[in-house]
């Protein structure tokens, strides 16, 4: 489940660098695709992909991507090909997941709406947590005696009293941990083996509090005989901007080993982990390419407008979310020379804006950048998670911008054409001039 | 140009009631279209068009449709047929609003993205008010001679500093009325002839606003000698809420009549008024049927998880702006019973919250509705802008929502249907098996 926010560090006031882009691929990019285009880099998603692969582990791992990321088919394929698993959070991620190729034993569903259909997913091996008790009940229902999996909120998150998060009492994610009896009667009267337990509660980077969740959920799976796997979902943090922290999945994943293994001593069962990462996969994995179309001021701002906004990455504008931006110059001559401006996308929206104040989604701030000038190429780093994958698609009826992946050896496949005004409007329906006033 | 917030009011513990809706009328969409899905109300609709158009005015009034707030094609049909004009904000939007019929001399342009192709549309009479200087630059050099708008930032906003606004020194909207000298000079350069000066700052529901905004942008038609029409933009705040205080458009209307009839006596010279609501013309005239999916809770809170969320009602976990939300029991007896909820959406996403603390997006907050189960159809009301047209569509795979339109005498006529996965994959590309690591 994706909560609000990045990594916390110090802001600096340092530019930001490329990551796996050039100056030229950015412009090869622009010149074949147009602007505003998502760019992935295959290497990248695979090393994270096997950085997440290599989380510590006293008896198995299951890595699933958490696909709501970015659900491209292409990167389902990658991941699938190099071992990744799949979370899918509705119905339809799991027919998407399928169709890149995805078998279905390799799927699972946390979601907060279970969709109607999903004994027809089970029928074909996808995995099942009930993320509530009535989730469990229509489980019972329609697939007694079943193995399925349950989604606990063990009473514990990572953010403030009272502010949304994805673990404790402001959460409505997952089975509230004291009803636990109310989920044993279930179970029974349904005859289900519950065999996989999932706390998810979105904790971050540090190992402490890795460690206190790893101990609550084994304490949830003490009270079920037959469970096998503990999943402890995702949420490790990722700095998409040099200075923000990210999680160190050996450092986080060492107390956890321990702790199954101390487990295993006591009890012997030796549980097999899964975890869920999806930002720590794909978000520095992925840019934008957009490009700089007017450059404005007022006596306070120089404003740079973006051909791209909200409509690609909402982040900011939701979060407050700090993402790199980096100016590629026409002229070489002034890519050493720095100024401060405010960028803003191109909707006709006071809050389509890319240089909030961190965590102040409507507060405006500058931003250090090269000196830049309309037809400049900008680069928004960090765009590889929860950007083509949620954002404000069409408002001002701007269409989806293509993606491209970006092979070893330079090859780009485009991956998703860009939309057409056609395509947007195709499911409007005419309105007869008769049933006008 | 859309601001965030709404309008404010002392919250109120009362429930809300459905407008134009009724028990049996949500019950009737849900069992024909499915939920979600958005209802427009031709006759609000209808009575909202003829309070804009009734806009005190000295000497003609054009009131143009800002159709970012829903650009649905039977939406633009209707307000043609009932005389008002459209502003775009692309150009995507003035070809959506073409297909529709509305005239192109009854579009007008005003757009943080100039698009590259808009002398096209000039040639087949669309209007084109530059919103910054180089937009004026590009105006001239495609049509020297041409008539032209400008859209100018007063130099005064609505809200507070460095916050993100639609007016003054912190925003990006229009060219600063300190660049008079700039823009005089590019006029002058390619012969062009500005016939409209244009100020939206989001002035609210306050007349001396009003009536200073009209002060200063009379100052600016002073220094074009041809300009006839001022349009004045608009942002007129309306209360979603009952308790929410909504602009009245004679109020703050007169002060502007009587600033007109000032400058009209002083100059000679009587102008044309143009104002450009979108809120005010749609807010109330929509609402989203959808239901209960889940009902969950923790030691603090009672959840209702919609079957609905951010991909469709993006507002409330945006700015932290408050809907009414209907709770239509299935059960009648449950109909006088109230209980207090925190109500969520079907995304994996924390952040997909209906009921945020007003202004707070992530701060959650209860509400008092009627006591509800699952299966119960819920009512969001005043999702009639910015909603279908702004949202995270697709977050999750979920697939847009259909629109329906409720006309006089009770037929519901589907205007827009409900997306397919296919149709949301249908731009993706293979990624070539030889392409994989």
């Amino acid at each position: 489940m994706a909560a609000a926010g990045g990594a916390s560090g110090a802001p600096s006031d340092e530019l930001e660098k490329l990551r796996f882009l050039t100056p030229e691929l950015a412009e090869a990019v622009a010149s074949k695709f147009g602007t505003p285009t998502y760019v992935y880099d295959m290497g990248t998603l695979t090393a994270s992909a096997k950085q997440a692969l290599a989380f510590p582990n006293a008896f198995g791992l299951t890595v699933r991507y958490a696909m709501k990321a970015s659900p491209n088919a292409a990167i389902l394929k990658l991941f699938n090909s190099l071992g990744l698993h799949v979370d899918a959070s509705s119905g339809y991620e799991i027919q998407r997941a399928m169709r890149a190729g995805v078998p279905a034993s390799h799927i699972s569903l946390s979601s907060q709406e279970l969709p109607p259909d999903f004994d027809k997913y089970v029928a074909q091996g996808v995995q099942i947590n009930a993320c509530s008790v009535s989730q469990l009940e229509r489980f019972g229902q329609k697939c007694p005696g079943g193995k399925v999996g349950l989604r606990f909120n063990p009473g514990v998150g990572s953010g403030g009293t009272g502010k949304t998060n994805v673990g404790g009492p402001s959460s409505a994610f997952g089975i509230w941990h004291e009803l636990l009896p109310e989920v044993k009667a279930v179970v029974a009267k349904h005859n289900l083996e519950v065999v996989r337990i999932h706390t998810h509660i979105g904790s971050g980077s540090d190992p402490a509090v890795w460690q206190n969740v790893a101990t609550l959920s084994l304490n949830l799976v003490r009270e079920f005989p037959k469970v096998v796997t503990l999943n402890l979902g995702g949420g490790y943090k990722v700095g998409r901007m040099s200075y923000e922290a990210s999680t160190d999945l050996l450092k986080i994943g060492a107390p956890v080993q321990k702790k199954f293994e101390e487990f295993a001593q006591e009890t012997g069962r030796k549980l097999h982990l899964e975890v869920e990462p999806g930002t720590f996969l794909v978000a520095n994995a992925g840019a934008l390419v957009c490009a700089i179309q007017d450059k404005t001021s007022t006596s306070a701002h120089t404003f740079l407008k973006l051909d791209a906004g909200m409509t690609e990455v909402l982040r900011p504008s939701l979060y407050g979310a700090q993402h790199p931006l980096i100016v590629i110059p026409k002229d070489k001559a002034r890519a050493g020379q720095t100024v401060s401006y405010v960028v803003v996308g191109h909707c006709c929206e006071s809050g389509d804006l890319l240089t909030p104040a961190p965590g102040e989604a409507d507060t405006i701030a500058e931003r250090k950048l090269t000196s830049a000038e309309i037809g400049d190429l900008v680069v928004v780093e960090g765009s590889g998670a929860y950007c083509a994958g949620m954002s404000t698609k069409n408002y001002n009826s701007f269409p989806e911008a293509p993606e491209v992946m970006h092979a070893p050896g330079g090859t780009f496949h485009l991956i998703r054409q860009r939309q057409t005004l056609e395509q947007a409007l195709q499911n409007e329906l005419d309105l007869p001039a008769s049933a006008l006033p």
